[in-house]
């Protein structure tokens, strides 16, 4: 990057919030995902730091004038490539503008800057009896920008909806750097276009994000976690759907199968039978009053369907024991291989029992391991492959593979990206699902409101 | 229109499901908003009724090929203009596609056709025991194509949100005449940009919609209604920010003010105090266990906050009698003036005090009858202005009010639109909201995707 640029830009965040040394832009060439960037060709120019919607503005603007493309960032704990350097860029880090700006109990909202930590905003809404139910895994660390710009989800997704059902308001600054407010502090607005459910998912293409109003939910009374273990996976899959069907909605409802229970077990000893086919781990909550009347319906549809092990959790310490196993569970199978590729292709409810089927023929067709949990309450399946990035023959079978299971989930009704989105990493599977008359008028979008592409180019749309 | 046009037109549709005659084309110079096509220059060319989404696709591309406007259409039940003919058009009118193709219980979803009454979805929903909420008063002719389009919302937003938080899933024809899927059936789901949620609420701006997905909840189990009576309009809105604020949230929660109630006792005699401030009409809905807690507490509030008189439905009979007050209310008012124009200014629930306080002060400086009835749980006011569209005077005072209203709801932190779209009855108030900046980069998506300005121009942008 020319010397002028990084004097101005300088200027703008003071030169404590800009780094060029290449010990600093190395530790953007990654993040949580498997994508790399080229050391070579792809470290960025400069990182920085800027502490205000102005300041950001300004920073595009001389983007703008340069034709220097801008990699906007959060804490990197993105597993899609969304946030990893490309080319003589500006990583645009939003970490110093973290301030929960206002918790307003009356209208049920906050309004936050984007380098807020998501489990911060959720402890600061709990202290009020208040609630902000998205839960990435990575809420101790993910930014609320990042949340938004991905559509971040977690296990709540099954009764509580992900990050775009909370969202109701945004301020942000367009490729252009004009600064725009969409949305507002209502519920129900709808003056023109729905533009911050757009920009919401948007993964940086659109614009960068600089301030958000989230609607907050009374927190729930009370809670319970209960554990049931199944001999086959498909009696666990089955036990999902029943579960909904018979219209009771658990905050949570995770899967996990054979491979994880088994390495579970040898890493965190929590006493899960290593021969089962899958558990089933499921929190309700609620009014304390009919709680126990859904665990008793769930346990019923549980043992119906062949459960052979019920643990319901009577204090919070035995729930946090249940959940602790689930917890532990990246951290179990990684000790098996050394890259794990989360996947997080989605199936509608009823087609989990044929998607996993499925992913497990495309396991031994490639000769690969494939462990499988999920967040089975709403379909969002993780398949997790555990590979080796440096044995170019399996990562060709990887690749194959990803490619497979893409194609059945779009066949089984499904997407390809629950709420890990899309980034660079399946930029070139995309098709698969939207069509290519889909994705072009996605890039019609992008090219309106970013004529020059500078905004994370490569993300979504490929290079 | 070119007589070649209509023969087209005719062997696509079939002659009988096309209309020429001006007595059939006068139909669609009106809907239920106060806006009239001009006779002598906005009359249509014809009007279509196709039968599937590959005859409405030949149709664009036809009006894509003789740059022929296209007004699609629906049950024509929208309060904001958005669907009446402007010059020589092309009227799409899409109730022949009236089948709901699939409800599946399993998954909690229901595919439709746009010409699906949205009471009808309900209705077939309601025998599986599942729930489709969003209730915009006109569900019983209203279609879901025409929901989509606008966004509807309702009574029961407040609980249960509105349309957009119900589709999760789109088939469209785009301005090209390409046809796309967006969204699926998962509720998960971040591959691309969410075209689905920017087609919500677009007004036939930027597609025509053939399939809808939505999800579906379970029924809830029981409900029950209360009516409470303030002698301050004051006093029940602050009873409707400390409902909300104890953690209750009901599924619906109606205000009805003096003047509503005057003319509802007068012309339905359901027993309201003629000297009454305001009523509450409240709705709690859930599992039958916790509903009588619910409604004590939210009886304490109300009497806590000066409510003189409280009367809680105990059979169903009983409450349909409380909502025949609210039920009645537009056609009580309508005796008083020729034209009733409802606006739907919407803020923040907590400034429902200072908006009914600084509209009823704009009412006095433009001596206008402005009656105030709301879905206060959602701070959706309906403002509604009793007129006489004869009188040019009073209409210019009409349009200042109105100028002033939204000036104000947007002050208050609000939007000039919580549920009625802003059609061509608002489209030159819109940056009053959104800013110029804010209006630009929705034109530009307009522009992107239909480059002729084809689908239903003068909507959401003005002439």
């Amino acid at each position: 990057m020319r010397p002028e640029t990084i004097q101005r830009l300088s200027e703008i965040v003071g030169k404590d919030n800009i780094y060029t040394a290449l010990e600093d832009l190395y530790c953007y060439t990654y993040d949580a995902s498997f994508v790399k960037a080229d050391l070579n060709t792809d470290l960025a120019g400069v990182a920085v730091y800027p502490g205000s919607t102005e300041e950001i503005a300004r920073i595009i603007k001389i983007a703008n004038q340069e034709k220097i493309p801008i990699v906007p960032r959060g804490a990197g704990t993105n597993v899609s490539g969304g946030s990893v350097s490309l080319g003589d860029c500006i990583i645009l880090v939003l970490k110093r503008m973290n301030k929960i700006l206002e918790i307003d109990r009356k209208n049920l909202i906050a309004v936050v800057e984007p380098g807020v930590i998501t489990a911060q905003l959720q402890g600061e809404a709990e202290k009020m009896g208040l609630f902000y139910p998205p839960d990435p895994a990575s809420q101790a660390f993910s930014t609320m920008g990042g949340n938004v710009a991905e559509c971040a989800g977690g296990p709540r997704g099954v009764k509580y909806g992900v990050t775009r059902d909370y969202v109701i308001g945004l301020e942000v600054v367009l490729p252009s750097g004009e600064v725009i407010n969409t949305g507002g502090r209502t519920m129900k607005n709808v003056t023109g276009y729905d533009m911050t459910k757009l920009f919401i998912g948007s993964e940086g293409t659109l614009c960068v994000i600089t301030k958000i109003i989230v609607k907050l939910i009374p927190l729930p009374e009370a809670k319970n976690t209960m554990m049931a273990v199944f001999p086959e996976i498909a009696q666990a899959c089955e036990t999902v759907s029943e579960i909904i069907a018979a219209g009771l909605i658990p905050c949570s409802l995770e899967l996990l199968d054979n491979i994880y229970i088994k390495n579970i077990e040898e890493y965190a000893k929590v006493g899960l039978p290593i021969d089962a086919g899958a558990v089933l781990l499921i929190e309700v909550d609620g009014d304390s009053e009919i709680l126990g009347k859904q665990i008793r319906k769930i346990e019923q549809i549980c043992k119906g369907l062949g459960a052979v092990q019920i643990r319901i959790a009577s204090t919070q310490m035995e729930a946090e024991e249940l959940w602790r196993a689930r917890r532990s569970a990246f951290a179990a199978v990684s000790r098996l291989r050394p890259t794990i590729i989360g996947e997080d292709a989605t199936v509608p409810r009823s087609s989990i029992p044929a998607a996993v089927n499925r992913i497990q023929a495309i396991a031994a067709k490639y000769d690969l391991i494939i462990a499988i949990l999920g967040h089975a309450g709403d379909g969002n399946l993780h398949a997790t492959i555990l590979t080796d990035e440096t044995n170019v023959e399996e990562m060709a079978r990887v690749e194959k593979a990803i490619n497979e299971i893409f194609i059945v989930t779009v066949e089984l009704g499904g997407s390809l990206s629950g709420e890990h989105g899309i980034g660079r990493a399946k930029s070139k599977f995309i098709t698969i699902q939207t069509g290519e008359a889909g994705l072009a008028v996605q890039r019609q979008i992008k090219q309106a409101l970013d004529p020059h592409n500078l905004l994370n180019p490569g993300v979504m749309f490929g290079a």
